[in-house]
């Protein structure tokens, strides 16, 4: 294991790519090297405080020859441009969920990074968290029985501080405000869990926020299975996360404390995995070990560099993800039910 | 204080009859006087426990002149003609909710009632939960600031237990399965707490229960008001109860062990009412004192008896939460949205 660390260069330093770059710092199997942004102030900060160089453009990041893969935290809407000249340079990419804020940039990424042979890793990471790894596995040695419905929630107040500078703000950069920033990590996790959607209905309105978006949505969803799903997200209230899986034996709760979420090496001590077991109202805890879902998922990136693998979540599963936000965007507006067929082929 | 209890009669007497004795016995202001059932068996049982007369018929329990008013707790379906000849008879009714199988029947029967100048109590007591008149104290106090959206669940395994001989097999007799049976407690909740529904859409499926009804269902909600509620409710996993209301300042969440559902001397001791407040994940508990919703609602009958006074769930809020019920069965069978009003407009 005395391996080199794959080296990385990183693209859009705001928050998230913090959170990402503490997240490699915590493993020796991933470096960042490079770093580039349009914003001069936030270069001179992240190199500094990550130690590594900065580019003068982000071709420039791309030519580096120590660079065997690239970071990408550029807002939704600008995950084209940079993907397609990655994966032209023949550069492996993770780019953070959602893939895309659109279906078409969505398809056009995926089938890029396929035509050039290079892989495309989305930062689908909820799905690892310890409470859903343990949920699966529960599921799979049929501890609560055949599926009946499950519910999920992911909601904050962020849409409350948003300005017209932010990209957020705006329906066409952020179609569907917390559905395409929030539920779209439960749209995963629920894939991963139960396989496929079938057909979803939804509701939106724009209550609260200042901006153009939604803040309050809800979408029902039919898995191809047959059990039914429900996800809840809002912008205007408190912190919540959670998953309640209902079988014909048991049921099992599963909540996150919001306020520890991007801090992935220690989110899964503030996690609560329940399990209410047949004919018992009572809750008993089931111990979950601590994970880090950031860090393992990057550093799945860098064994997917090393060794030509495909990530869990790769172009399709999560074109997946963004096709469920827009049956639900879809039926919001409509009022009907989207079959997620009509979504994935147009 | 020393007045003469409320003398009634009662029609139907199997398990929520009992249920019903039961929450009269814990009261000095009702007393059973007089019963009748189709069934030999259950007369013989009920009339030797609760220590009542048996009627010849229901005709004979209502020409009784000691019955002031008439408990009815025959199926679903088997609710407007008993209601029809009490009101004829200038008997004040309680019966249990939903008030009638079909919109068509919820009418009429509050139709004659109001011509007979009749009592009409209907058995919606889950509002009377200690949470859930907490729950609304929160809110008039502006407790959690303004609200975003509201989730609620009623589930029990019940459906898997249904056989041919019982009404609650048949779409016709129970249509929309749980949704009639279990979720219409939380339609007439959410009018009481957040006033009324405009719009529903629903998903419905038959899973696991032998019967002809669906067994799963999920329902959103939009809010005249503004807010989104989900009513998740099926027949075939463990019991489940729970409200969550989140507000732009705090959330709240209600849960009731079901395994003390039919005992409501003690379910408010079984429930727990929790908040979490802004910028906290915390869930602080709320202490709720133990009410009996059965006894009071049952006393509140013998009020509106005694002083002509209106019940606080009559025969226009229970049409409603019928209403609800029916948009989100027709929304299921479309996979359109339903305004509220075209089904109160038939």
């Amino acid at each position: 294991m005395a391996e080199e660390p794959v080296k990385l260069g990183i693209l859009g330093l705001g928050r998230w790519a913090k959170v990402l770059a503490d997240a490699i710092q915590r493993s020796s199997r991933l470096r960042i090297v490079n770093s580039f942004s349009r914003s001069e102030e936030s270069r001179q900060e992240f190199s500094l405080k990550y130690r590594c160089r900065v580019a003068k453009s982000y071709t420039d990041l791309l030519n580096d020859p120590e660079v065997e893969g690239v970071i990408i935290t550029t807002p939704n809407d600008a995950h084209r441009e940079p993907i397609l000249e990655a994966a032209a340079k023949g550069i492996d990419v993770y780019v953070d969920k959602p893939i895309a804020h659109t279906m078409g940039d969505a398809l056009i990424i995926d089938r890029a990074c396929r035509d050039a042979g290079v892989v495309l890793s989305v930062g689908h990471s909820a799905r690892r968290l310890k409470g859903n790894r343990k949920i699966r596995e529960i599921i799979d040695q049929g501890g609560i029985g055949k599926l009946v419905m499950a519910e999920f929630n992911f909601s904050n107040d962020r849409s409350l501080e948003l300005t017209p500078d932010k990209w957020r703000w705006y329906r066409d950069k952020s179609p569907g405000g917390p559905l395409i920033q929030l539920a779209v990590h439960h749209t995963d996790t629920l894939n991963y869990l139960f396989g496929p959607v079938k057909r979803v209905t939804a509701m939106a309105k724009r209550l609260y926020t200042p901006a153009e978006i939604e803040d309050v949505t809800m979408t029902l969803l039919e898995m191809e299975s047959g059990q039914l799903c429900y996800i809840g997200s809002n912008w205007a209230s408190q912190g919540t996360f959670f998953t309640h899986v209902y079988g014909m034996d048991a049921n099992l709760y599963f909540t996150v404390d919001f306020n520890f979420w991007s801090q992935s090496d220690v989110v899964d001590l503030h996690s609560r995995l329940e399990i209410q077991p047949r004919g018992s109202s009572a809750h008993k805890t089931i111990a979950l070990e601590q994970g880090d879902m950031l860090r393992e998922q990057l550093e799945e990136f860098a064994d997917c560099i090393r060794k030509k693998k495909k990530p869990e979540v790769g172009g399709s599963e999560a074109i997946t993800a963004l096709a469920v936000v827009y049956a639900a965007i879809r039926s919001a507006e409509t009022g009907k039910a989207v079959e997620l067929r009509e979504v994935i082929e147009g």
